[in-house]
């Protein structure tokens, strides 16, 4: 009996875990979300808010970090459980740096309304987070579902999120070849664009996780991470893809 | 005697994360200063190599990782031991990613030695890294003696690598507005520079897991996070600090 009440116990602290993971997660998206909504439309009000916001996943990361730690020594678990906790640690990692990312976005919003420009620019910005965010919003779906079937397609998106990044990047130092009055702001929006590239990693960093939490296996390498961005010489003046 | 066994074998384990520790912190290094050396000196043959390089240092962290796992579920260490294993399973992830970001410098020197530039457009990026990596370097001898004192000198530098980082990026906001054909290159440099001024980042979140190592608390919060580029609208011409 005292066993059972152990056991109990133990799988309260596992669904503790998972909740707050689905708690930043929720927290995260909405943070990008508002971040890349201050930046088109100009509201320098919500991009304060979201620079604000930024403390909750900060404090949420440690948090579980420290109670993933605590139920590790205490009840030293095997396999699945092990896995579920040490996946936990990785998730909120990884919700954090979406934050982290999220908030950079709605620091340099400020900038960028400053120097105010053409809503072209903004256009391909809110394409490529419209695509991170579904991403994010779907891997934490498979976490809370345990769904191994869910994160089949994840991989694939990202690899359309690193072209969409690359043709963008492209196209906004196009934009600057075209008028140096456009130079500021457009750097600003690349910085912007490479933070919504890095946050549809975080969220193929998480499908990873979540696999193996299910699984136990490691998704199949040779998983393209990175855009290709770096490779970009010469601006092809129309925003195409190579 | 069983039981000084068992002490004996957890000290040596212990003293495997150091020693891992330390050999990830030197390959590091190494790989960011041969990075910039192969962005200076547009040598493509040493940027391929720093590519090829970064796969150790993934690896390494993913091992530190499972073998930490494995010490806190079987020995189930208290205070200072376990700080000493979530330590580094901290800065190792600090590490990795200081690796990941000069992979991608080494990236970026193909792009940037393709559209050659003058050299002043290197010069404040050498002074830039030569700081990050004395931070990084002293972090790390912190970190191998245990060393509370040499903490301190951490955060100040940090201080200046961001002043440092947000007038090289405002330098080469001028250089593209002087010159269209400046453009390319520049937008590569201004995202090497973000990426140095990371690897100061991650050389302080070092130094806060080296003092929590040591004394059990956390160094005082009200830490500069960010450099202030984010808030650049418009280049002064002369890349002088504001």
């Amino acid at each position: 009996m005292n066993n059972q009440h152990i056991m109990r116990t133990f799988d309260e602290e596992l669904r503790f875990l998972t909740n707050q993971i689905g708690s930043m997660g929720g927290y995260a998206e909405r943070m990008v979300e508002q971040a890349v909504a201050a930046l088109v439309g100009a509201d320098l009000g919500l991009a304060r808010k979201v620079v604000e916001d930024d403390v909750f996943l900060d404090e949420k990361e440690r948090e579980i970090g420290e109670k993933a730690v605590i139920i590790i020594a205490r009840r030293q678990p095997m396999a699945a459980d092990l896995r579920e906790i040490v996946g936990a640690i990785r998730i909120s990692g990884d919700l954090e740096r979406i934050g982290d990312l999220g908030k950079n976005i709605a620091k340099r919003a400020v900038a960028i309304t400053e120097a105010r420009q053409p809503t072209r620019l903004f256009r391909g910005l809110s394409a490529l987070s419209d695509l991170a965010l579904t991403q994010l919003k779907e891997v934490l779906d498979a976490y809370a579902s345990r769904s191994a079937e869910k994160i089949g397609f994840v991989r694939d998106r990202d690899e359309e999120i690193d072209a969409m990044y690359t043709s963008l990047f492209r196209e906004l130092l196009a934009y600057m070849m075209e008028d140096p009055r456009n130079i500021t702001a457009c750097t600003h929006l690349i910085f912007c664009a490479k933070n919504i590239e890095r946050i549809g990693d975080h969220a193929t960093n998480i499908a990873e996780t979540v696999h193996h939490i299910i699984t136990g296996t490691q998704l199949p390498s040779e998983r393209p991470k990175e855009d290709s961005s770096h490779r970009v010489v010469a601006p092809s003046g129309d925003g195409s893809k190579d």
